[in-house]
C-alpha cells in the first residue's frame, strides 16, 4: 500500500508520501514515490504515485527517456499543466496495457498519480491521474489530494486545510495526517517525502526525507500527541461531570 | 455504512454508535444501532450492531423472544460472558442462514456486532462478534473494538486510548472517533448514540442520544477543532523557519 497527498494553497503546494511497498506481507521495500522534475526559472513538477511498482517506475522511466531523446510531448515541451496532465496520463495508460496482454487477470497492472507543477507565470496547480487516464482537479472547496490508503489520514485534513492556510502549516498537517496513517497501517511506512513549493519560484523551495529515527519527525509525533492530549483535555464535560449544569439529551435512564 | 465501537477500561466500558443506514445512496434512514439489556443489581449488556439491517433487527428481536419465552439459553440464563458472546454469536449465524436459501446471490445477509457486559461480580467484557459468529475479545495492548466505516476514527484511538484512561476521557474519545467519521463519510450520520458504563454499578450508568444540532455536539466539535488548530501551532517548526538551527534532513535541493 501506499499514501500519498498534495496540498494546493494560495501560496503554492505541499506534496508528501510515504515509502514503502510490499508485494504480499513477506516481500517488503522501500521505493520513493515522490519524483521531481524541475528546470529552474522556467517550470517544474512533482509527481506522486501509487499502484503496481513496475509500471510506476516504468512511467517514470518514460517520462525521463522522452526529455533525453526530445521526443514531444514530454515534460519541457508541455505548454501548460492540462498538456502535463494530459501527457502523463497517456504515458501511464500506455505502460499499464503493456504486459496486459501477457496475464492471466491475476495481477493488478494499475496506478495512480498525483501531478502537481508550475509551468512559467501560469498558476500552480494538481492534479489526480486515475488508473483509467481520466483526472481531477483540486478546487477552493477541495484543496487537497490523496492516493492510496487515504482513510486514516483524511479527518485532519478535512477539518484544517483550506486555501488560505500557511505553506508550512500545511506542511506539517501533511506530516501528522502521513503520521496518523503510519501508525494505524503497517503497509504504509518511512522514509517519508515531503516537498514545500513557493509558487512562482519556479524551484524545487524544500524537500525532506524522513526516517523514523530522525530528531524532527519524533519531536513531531510527541508534539502532535502532546496537542491531542491536551485538546481532549479542553473537550466539554458531560453533565454528570458538573453537577448543577442541566441534563443534555439524555434519553434514556437504566432499564 | 456505520461505524460503532466500544472502548474497555480499568473503570468500564464506552459504546458509542451512529444512526445512519442505507439501502443504496437514494434510500437513507436512521435507526439505532445500540441495544441495551439490564437487569439492576444482577447484569447489564450493550449490543452494537453493523450489516444488514434486517439481520441485525431480527437478532435483536430473537434475544428478546428467547427472554419473554424463557428459552435457554437467554441474555438472563447465561452465567458468564462467555456463554453471552456464544449465545449472540449462535443467534446471529442462525439469522444470517435464515434467507440465504432464497437469494441468487445479490444480497449481502452478513452483521457484526459488538457486545459489551457485566454479570454478576465478573469482570466487564467486550467482545466483537465476525458474521462467521467467531469473536475476538478486547485486550490490555488493543482495548478498543470499532465495526463498519472503522479507519477514519481509529488515529485518534490509537493514539490515546489505554485501560488507565478515565471512563468520561475515553467517552469524549470515542465521541471525537465518531464525530471524524461522520465529516469524512456522508454514510455514517447523527444521532450518535453513547453509553458510559461504570463497573461494577450493574446498571447503565449513563446513556445518550446526541443530534447535530445538540448543543453539546457543537460545542464538542468547535473545541475539538480548535483544540486541533492549536495542536498543529504548537508542532515543530521547520529549518528554514527559525534561521540559525542546522538544516534537518534535506537530502536533495532544487535541481
Amino acid at each position: 500500500m501506499t499514501y500519498c497527498l498534495a496540498i494546493n494553497t494560495e501560496t503554492g503546494f505541499v506534496l508528501c508520501s510515504d515509502s514503502r511497498t510490499n508485494a504480499g506481507f513477506d516481500n517488503v521495500s522501500s521505493y520513493s514515490k515522490m519524483h521531481t522534475f524541475a528546470w529552474p526559472g522556467n517550470r517544474v513538477f512533482g509527481l506522486l504515485s501509487a499502484g503496481n511498482l513496475a509500471t510506476t517506475q516504468l512511467v517514470i522511466k518514460r517520462l525521463q527517456a522522452d526529455l533525453d531523446s526530445g521526443t514531444i510531448p514530454n515534460l519541457l515541451s508541455v505548454s501548460n499543466m492540462q498538456q502535463a496532465v494530459d501527457y502523463v496520463a497517456t504515458v501511464s495508460t500506455h505502460v499499464q496495457n503493456l504486459h496486459v496482454v501477457r496475464d492471466s487477470g491475476n495481477v493488478n497492472f494499475e496506478a495512480s498519480f498525483i501531478l502537481a507543477g508550475q509551468i512559467g507565470n501560469a498558476r500552480h496547480e494538481t492534479l489526480m491521474i486515475y488508473p483509467q487516464g481520466n483526472y481531477i482537479h483540486e478546487s477552493g472547496e477541495h484543496p487537497f489530494l490523496q492516493i492510496g490508503e487515504i482513510k486514516y489520514g483524511k479527518p485532519i485534513l478535512d477539518r484544517v486545510i483550506n486555501r488560505t492556510i500557511s505553506l508550512e502549516a500545511a506542511a506539517r498537517c501533511a506530516l501528522v495526517s502521513m503520521n496518523s496513517t503510519v501508525r494505524s497501517n503497517l503497509t504504509v511506512a518511512p522514509p517519508i517525502e515531503l516537498l514545500v513549493y513557493n509558487k512562482d519560484s519556479l524551484r524545487i523551495t524544500h524537500q525532506l526525507c524522513l526516517n523514523e529515527s530522525d530528531p524532527f519527525s519524533k519531536e513531531l509525533s510527541q508534539a502532535w500527541n502532546q496537542g491531542l492530549v491536551i485538546a481532549l483535555q479542553n473537550l466539554p464535560k458531560f453533565y454528570w461531570e458538573t453537577p448543577g449544569l442541566p441534563e443534555i439529551a439524555e434519553f434514556q435512564s437504566a432499564k
